[in-house]
Order: C-alpha cells, then sequence, then structure tokens
C-alpha cells in the first residue's frame, strides 16, 4: 500500500519507518527536521497525498485551529490545504479530529477516521502515561520506590496500569475510587483502598499522590494534608486535578505531566499508532 | 439491624458471623449442619423471619426450581414457604434468582435484591475463580507453574486476574482475546496474545490451556493439537468451552472447575457478599 | 552415552524419558510399576549397569540403612548388590549419599557423586517446595491469598521463593529473619519485617504463618499467640519448627510438609536432576 | 546519644535529621552549604566532635588522598585535622575508609568502622542502583519498558534487583551468568538465561543491555552484536564493563551511571547509613 505520512513529531517518524519495515511505500511530507529511514521526502504536498492509498495527519493532527501540528517543519501547514488535494473517497486518518477537520474531509469528500478515538490506542497511551508517571515519580522524588507509599487517585485506564507498576516496583499502594465495582478490583489485586470522595483526613503519610481524574480533587485544603515532601503528580487532562497556585504557596512539590506518551516512548507511540491504522483499514474492508 | 440468613453453605455461615461481628443481631435458619458462632439459631422459620431488617437467602438462593438452597440442613424448604412469613416491604437478599422467586417476591410485596447481580461481587468471584483455577493448575499438572506455559482464552473479568496471577508466579503467559482493546491491555501488561478465533496451528507447546469463554472454542480438532500432557481447565458455566467427550476419547487431562469461589475460598466469599449486601442497602437507603 | 537409571519414583521415571529424549541410550531397572517411555527395561541388574558410562540411584539413593529405594518396584534391592556389578572407574549419581553408600563406592573403586548435595539442585527444590507452601496455604484456607497476611520465618532459599511469591500472589508478606543484610533485602523487596527472635507479641493478626527454619520455634507459647483460624504450615525437615503435639492441643490448624518437590512438581524436579547430572558429567570432564 | 556529622552530601544531611528525629543529639560540620533541620551547627571542628559518642564520616569518607570529601562545604578539611581532635576510645564511622585513614584512627586510638563495608549497607545500595538502572532506561529510550527485551548480564545483588524490577515491569528478562546455582535461580523465576561467557552471537535482539560485572565484557566485538538503537548501559565500578571507545565508534548508545543511591534516592540512603551505624554501634555493645 502506499502511505502519505504529513506532519507530526518522532511518534509519526517512527510510523513511517515501521510502514516501511512492513512492505509498503511511504511518502513524508513537513517533517524535514526530523531523521526517518527507508521513506520518500516529497517536496510537494501533492505528490505526497497523490497515490496514497491513506493518507496520515498528525497527534494531534492540528496544533491550533486550521493549522496542521508540523513541529519539526518550517512550512506552516493548513488543514485546507491539505484537504485540497485529498480526492474524493481517499482515507485519511488523523489523531484527536476537531470540527473543522471534519468539515473539510465532508467537503473534499474524503473517509476521515480519527485513530485517538480507538480504545486501543488510548489504553496503550494509558500504559506509556502509568510508566511516564513511574519515571517522574522516580525523578522527582529522593527516595527510593520500593517501600514508598502511593496514593492512585482513579481507577480508570491510566489509574489501573499505575496501581499495577508501582506495586510491582515494591511501593504500598492504595487507590482512591469511588464505584463498588471498583473497590473489588483493588482489594483483589492487593491494593488498600480509598473513597475518592472522602479523602479528607486521609491524605497525610504518602510519598507521592497522583492524580488521574480530571477534577479538581487536589484543592488547598487537601493540599494542606499531604505530608511534607510529599511529591503531588497530576496526570489528568486540562484542567487538571491540582491547584497549583496553592500547591506553589503552600511549597507542595507539584508537577504537572501531560502529554506522557509522545514524550516518554515515542517509538512506542509510533507503533500503536500503526497498529491502529491497520485497524481502522481492516475494518473498512470488512465494510 | 436485625438479619435473617436462611439456609446456604460455608459462605453463609461466615456471612452470619461476620453480620454479628459488625454488631447486628443475626438469626440463622436452616444450616443445622454449619458451625455458626455467636449467632440465634432458631426452629421455625416465621421466628427467624418475623423482625428481620433485612432477609438474605443463598447464593444461588434455589437448588431447584421454588426450592432453597439448604445443603447442611435436613429440612427441605421451599421458596414458597419462605415468602409466605416475608412481610409487606421486607427486604430479601438473594443470589441468583430466578422468576419463580421473582414473583413470589413481588406477590408477597417484598423488596428483592439480586447480590448475584451486582458488578461488585462477580470482580471479587473472578478473583476467586483466577486463584482457584491458579491452585487446580498446580495440583493437576506435575510442572511447576515458574516457566510453565500457559494460555488463557478469554480476557474478561477471570482472564484479566488468571493472567495476571499465572504472570506473577512466573508462567509464561499468552492471552487469547478477540479485541483490538484488549490486545492493546494484553500486550501492555507483558503478556504474548493470540487472536481467540485464530487459534488453530497455535495450540500445541502449552503446558495448561485455561478457558474462561462459554463457548465451544475447544473441540475434538483443537484439543487434537494440544501438546501431549497439556492441561486443559474449563472455567466456563454451562455447556463449558471443551468437549469432554472429546477429550475423555484422546486421552486429554481435561478438568471442569465450576463454583470455585465457594469452594476454594467460602470465608472470603462470604466477606463479599456481605460487603455487597451492606452496598445495596446503602444505596437503598439513599433512594 | 548410556545412563543406568536404577530405582526411583516419578522423578527418576521423567529423569530417565528425558535423557532419552536428548539422544542417550537409558537402561532402566527397579521402576516396575511406574510408565517410562523410550527406555530399556532391564530384568538384571547386571545388565543395566554393565555399560553405562553414568549409573543414576534415586533420591534418597537408600529407603533405610542399605537398602536401594524403589517404591515402584517389588524387587528388594540392596547398596551392596548394586555396588558388586559397578566397575571400577565407574561414575554413579545418586542423591542424598550416606557414608554406608560411599564406603560401598570407595571398594568398588567408583567415582560417587551426590547430586543432591549440588547448590543447583536445592535451589530449584526450594522453588518447589516455596510453589507447594503457596498450594498447600490455598488448599487449607477458606480465604483467597489476595490480601491475605502471611508471616514467612525464615530467608534462606526457601524463604526467598515463597516471600516473593506470595507478594506476587497479592498476599501482604511479613518475613522474620535474623541477619541485618536479609532485612535490607526484605525492605527493599517491599515487604515487611520482623526479627525471628523476637517474635513474642508479634504473631496475632495473620492467616498463615510458614516455618521454614530447621528450629523449634513456634512452641507452645508462641502458637497461643496466633489468631483464631491461623493456618501454621511447617516446611523445615526432622525436627520441624513447629510443636505439633502442642498444636493439637490448642485446636490450632498446623501441616508439616516435607519432600514438595517430588509431590508437587515431579516432572520439574526429574528435569531438575538431569540438569544437575550433566552439570556434574561436565566438570568431571573438564577436571 | 551525641552524634557529630562531618562534611558528605545529602545523605548526610538526611542521616543527620534522621538522627535527631531519634532523639539524639546532632552536631554537623562542613555541610554549610546544604539545608538541615533540627541540628547543631558548629562552626569549630573541635566543638563538632569533642563530646560525640559517635563521630560520622561521609561516604566516600576522602574524596581525595588525605581529603575529607566535603563537597556542600567552602572549607577544605584534611583527615589529619579531624583525627587530631578525636579522643582516644572515641568511635568513628566512616565510608569506604582507605589505609590512610586506618592509619589515623590507629594513632589517635580511635575505634573506626566502615560503613560502607557492611552487607546491609550494600544490599540497600544495589536495591538503589536497580531502581535507579531503571529510571535510566526509561529515561534513555523510546520505548515503554513493558514488552522491552532486557539483558542483564551479572547475578550478584545488583543483578537480582534489577531484574526482578525488569520483569515487574512487564520487561522480557534474559540474565546472564555464569554458576550452575544462579541458573537455577534465573529459571525458577521465569527469566531466561544465558551464560555470559558465551554471550557471542546471542546479543542481537534487545533494546537494552545492562552490565553489572567489574569486566570488560562488551568490547568491541560483542558492542557490534547489538541491535540498532539498542541501550547500553555499564553499572560496574571502573573500570567498567563496556568499551566507552569503540561504542563511541560504533554510534551504540552507551551510558554509565556510577554512585546511582546518592543520586537517585539519597533520603534512602541516608537512612540505609543511619541503619547501618545503629547495627555497628549495637554491635560495639554486645562485645
Amino acid at each position: 500500500m502506499n502511505f502519505a505520512v504529513i506532519g507530526g513529531d518522532m511518534r509519526q517518524a517512527k510510523l513511517a519507518e515501521l510502514l516501511t519495515e512492513d512492505g509498503h511505500r511511504v511518502n513524508v511530507f513537513a517533517v524535514d527536521k526530523l531523521k526517518v529511514e527507508k521513506v520518500i521526502r516529497r517536496e510537494k504536498l501533492s505528490e505526497a497525498i497523490a497515490d496514497a492509498d491513506c493518507v496520515i495527519l498528525p497527534l494531534p493532527a492540528t496544533s491550533s485551529e486550521g493549522v496542521i501540528n508540523t513541529p519539526f517543519s518550517g512550512t506552516k501547514l493548513t488543514a485546507r490545504q491539505v484537504f485540497s488535494e485529498v480526492l474524493p473517497g481517499q482515507t485519511v486518518c488523523a489523531g484527536r479530529v476537531d470540527a473543522g477537520l471534519r468539515e473539510l474531509a465532508a467537503q473534499a469528500g474524503a473517509k476521515l477516521y480519527d485513530y485517538f478515538a480507538r480504545e486501543e490506542l488510548n489504553v496503550a497511551n494509558a500504559a506509556s502515561t502509568a510508566e511516564g508517571a513511574v519515571q517522574i515519580i522516580m525523578e522527582e522524588t529522593p527516595k527510593t520506590l520500593s517501600g514508598a507509599k502511593c496514593l492512585v487517585i482513579g481507577y480508570g485506564r491510566i489509574g489501573k496500569f499505575l496501581a499495577h507498576k508501582l506495586w510491582a516496583m515494591g511501593a504500598k499502594v492504595t487507590v482512591a475510587a469511588r464505584k463498588y465495582s471498583d473497590f473489588a478490583w483493588i482489594t483483589a489485586l492487593g491494593y488498600e483502598r480509598e473513597h475518592s470522595e472522602k479523602l479528607d483526613g486521609k491524605l497525610s503519610g504518602y510519598d507521592a499522590v497522583i492524580n488521574t481524574v480530571p477534577a479538581r480533587i487536589l484543592d488547598e485544603s487537601r493540599l494542606k494534608q499531604l505530608s511534607k515532601g510529599c511529591l503531588c503528580l497530576d496526570l489528568a487532562s486540562k484542567p487538571g486535578g491540582i491547584d497549583f497556585q496553592a500547591a506553589s504557596r503552600l511549597g507542595v512539590h507539584a508537577v504537572w505531566a501531560l502529554s506522557l506518551p509522545g514524550e516518554v516512548a515515542p517509538e512506542s507511540a509510533g507503533l500503536c499508532i500503526r497498529d491502529t491504522i491497520y485497524n481502522i483499514l481492516l475494518e473498512k474492508e470488512v465494510e
């Protein structure tokens, strides 16, 4: 098959290489400052897209409204430019698709798929995020992880992976959740549990508190309850779960880590995007 | 509170004791051959039920159509008898409620809750089942689990716990699943993966194959592909996932393990039933 | 090479099969009630031994003073009979060699090696013993292992494996040891620790206490301190670490498990004996 | 008790704080740029040492021949100066004691103990080093650790901890060792194994190779065999196990990480030094 990989970062570069290794022909465009091996670099957008069975846009597809995310290129590229080259019926896979992109695709008659909306990519990203969190805890605390008391707030995908990895490293893990069935999982896996709505008075004694829930759980009054030296790590997307201004006032060591998968493991992220795109193409065929 | 625990096995006995330890008054009936401490044994059903805030029937509630499950009692007790004593508005918690029971409860004007339908109990049971499976694999194979090659078919609740526990014991774990997102979990946790619909030709080399899917996956042709000495363990409820007649003909070492939680860890099961009943009562209050 | 496997149990049978699978010629004798595949069964001891590059005696080699351990044979076989057939310079590998055997070997001019004295076999046996202990705890307690509080007394080979496996299964693990360096290992792996000489007053609250130390640690006064229902498992060889008479008087649930490797995983044990014998033969060559 | 903590880094600072928290009186000297709470800062060496029951020198005690290791002080301090203040019979604990220090102590009639020579500290340091290695692998590779193929060379203290932690994080672990008994441990814990003297031809396919053996194992010819992108991490002290010049020539991503415990977990290191000093003092009493 022919692929066109347009814009993006190291994840896209790895993706392009992996597609080539699988025997596909891969055009790349707008990644001029990235080292990508064995692919065909195109000078013109039209050449990159023309014969592509699948056009791949980055994650996120756009860095700002209507502008393709091309951090490793000097060229500014608009979504409009891209879709003006896309042929009716052509397949486009993009990450975190917004309404503008969706409209442009409709106008061009393209088949647009959001690979970031796929559960398998979110699971893989959660695993990467959890690993990245372990790395940050190691980097930001002056203690070993074995024996450290860690509180993971939230038991979604990231919470599940993170609790597992912290436990595996020898930490004492407590998970705060709300659902009875989550408590059953937490207990059966040997962790301690708290109710995430009843954390007041139970926040001291931890070496690290990690939030995964997109709600302002760690407000000033709760931050005050943390033990001295406790790391407070936020993995939730905006607006985040920690009151960082209060943390700063209180001298709480707080870290907000966003977009970890692309940062800590871009190659694995590229590989997961490839797998997800294959899944999309496979399902498309079956239709 | 006042509880009436009617019938059941060791799980119900433990449940009754735990309720007592929590400060409740507990009447028991139709468990005469079981040792239960600190409870009030009632000779008459009516006395047991009369002042109960909550009547608890066993898991499963009925052993056959209309007959309460009382394996540790000489007395035969029908569901009709029980509900003839239940007062309008009284709360009854029962496990695996069938249509007959539901109708009797409606006629009596009782509030009937099926604790076995609750997700938290199913999760806890899955954990127990997975532990029981590990125990059976240890008992039924002449090899150590560390280093053993194990295939877990299905990645539902039981599959998740079982894969984790086998990996934790040092086994080489492969999980067969179907959903892309399950593959993402499986890979991220470090297991190998197979597609459960493409197992043909990939079944040899295992020391143990454990089925958790209620579908006839291990039919004669697949059983033939297993390595000599491979244990074939079925955890799926009826009709089960293994063709046991074929297994017998082929000399495959096949074991069908049902109702493990009550067998391998009745005390833990009793504790989980208690927690689930508390959750039911708590939610009822909130209403 | 030619091997003669004389007497023994399922471990020896597996050993003989594995040797055959490796391309060796294997004579077996005095295992007539065991199924052993692909080997040459000899009717006469002399025929079995005559052309053997290595004669293998069981583990333990003798069941009583001077009598070869042949539980799966009707024939009584003395060590003297065996060594009367052994040629000067012939290699004999035996398990748990006693003084009598050593003298007979010396008289016969045979090279006698005790494979049970080898560290690698002891490590493998410790791993098997630890697995067997996990199995027994599962079988003998009515609770799940995840969440169970377990005390492992002793941090030798068995203690190391057992603590690891219990932790891996989700138990809360405390290890009692004496050496400062053992405490460092225990802490770094995330377990709790106790001093094995200061256990008084610290024995309650456990679901299982497992002794691996060959000293009477669990005497009557300490058994009295155990929580009701606590399983007390002894893995130490004679005289053992539990006062079983006191346990019986006190109603403590006590189990003494000896020779677990041969019982719970005879095939793995056979494989380890093979590896150990290969190591012996390899080292002999190097000399 | 009265302690004098002379020189050192964050580990010594933490140690001083912990001693204070335990109720001891602690003088510190030559750590003027470090924040240390609740201790008595002394301007004069003599005041710091005068009434100390135990004088604690850093790890390593000397940064160069005869000069005390005081990285957080403007003052240069010689070992001779320190021991000129030490009274006959006074106890001095120092890390990595050299011959010069030993002689000065002898002349002063002091009782000198090397806490770095204690097994319990070495075990704790090995655990910290292994954690630090996990952190570095995460930082230096663009892949997730789960699913990564890792080769650990050497199965001493660091190798044991590192293999365990990598496995726990979901990596595929191979350990290279030499002793048969090490192979038994490696196999029983579920890792793959290689012979560390027969690595030629078996070095490709790894995402990370970590050396813990103080011997030039990864020379040019072996470095050539590594897969592209493989991280090559050396944890061995000088002269190290990797030919870094060759690695540089070949474009191999090689990292030499020394003194990890003090860097990645200084607080834990301080705590372990405290425990070790307590052990020394306790044993001294018993004498």
